[in-house]
């Protein structure tokens, strides 16, 4: 692939090898955990639900990122991504400690999912706009969401 | 990315940000079971069964479009997913009621994900043969297949 | 989308496609096994465990081929991908079987996913070396890749 297409998209793809090697982290902890099931089966039981629950969102927020960054911008998109990847690895680390203290839930980190999703749509709208009325106001919108992902630091 | 680029995928982005809010919905349904667990244990069972099933099949779809919409055509790949989603819809909701009633199996969208593989096939094929024989039916394949997704609609 | 695209992911497109009639495999035994649950729940506990365990790391599996081929070169990607689906289709069959003779782990596949990060982290370097360095050994790099997919065939 040549290199203008790798320029668009290279801050993603680092994303996502972070996030693959995450991935490769939690598998790890569930693999080490599966090993000893006989001993502990309870930690084993919470590991595993815990790589669970961070699998079944991987794929959406995958799509979103990637969307997000083709549609508008990677940047906001890529540091938005690695925002979501502090959170799922504080989820996981709090499922793996007593239950009976800290209780995650089955959803993590829904504020970033929910700008990413509107960053595609504000990609869309965009594009639609500027295709059926004209140019003009892209570089605007960038500048806005570059600003936006910066609201995400905010607890 | 510029503009260029969104004009081929911005069919196929509205999609996956449909089948991303429908993940949403999902696990929002999930979480809801989650917290009253305790009173109704069967409830919660059937809610986490169905989506985990949806859950398995999403990469696989997300795959298939992406890569039917890429090579061939967007407008059918995006509306077999439009169709994808609404068969998904339908079996969530089949899931979570009497499951005496309604049995739906482990598969579900099996002849959109297959239509879909079927324009993939075509669209490399489509593509092989240009390079190797020369072009010239493009246009013909293409119009094939969006008078062929139109028979998805059939039940 | 135009051929130029295309050209530049075919490969990739279809190992993509490999992999999902490979998926449907998986589901169609998952599904096989669960209409004759109550003969033999054992079995069916096993072909479920190996689906999902398959399931969990597709999404990893595609996101680190599809950036390995995009950034640095697409045709010893797809070569690694086709071994990770021997790979798997290997750990499939393997899990399927006696459990106390075979025992696979959780994980699998593992030294090709490295190959392909490596190849992602190689591509990436090699684009941001190119741009603030200038160009010139872009194709000595894709050359050791190509050279590099021929090692994983040794067991």
């Amino acid at each position: 692939m040549n290199l203008v297409v790798v320029e668009n998209i290279y801050l993603l793809v680092i994303v996502t090898l972070i996030s693959v090697l995450q991935n490769a982290f939690f598998a790890l902890k569930v693999e080490k955990e599966c090993k000893t099931q006989n001993v502990n089966a309870a930690a084993f039981e919470r590991v595993s639900c815990a790589n669970r629950n961070c699998m079944d969102a991987y794929p959406t927020f995958l799509a979103v990122m990637w969307c997000a960054g083709l549609c508008l911008s990677q940047a906001p998109a890529a540091f938005a991504g690695i925002i979501y990847l502090v959170v799922r690895q504080k989820y996981f680390v709090g499922y793996m400690g007593q239950t009976s203290q800290s209780t995650p839930g089955y959803l993590f980190g829904k504020r970033v999912l929910g700008f990413l999703s509107l960053m595609c749509i504000v990609g869309i709208s965009s594009y639609l706009l500027v295709r059926f009325y004209g140019n003009g106001y892209k570089e605007y919108v960038e500048t806005i969401a570059n600003a936006a992902s910066a609201l995400l630091l905010i607890p």
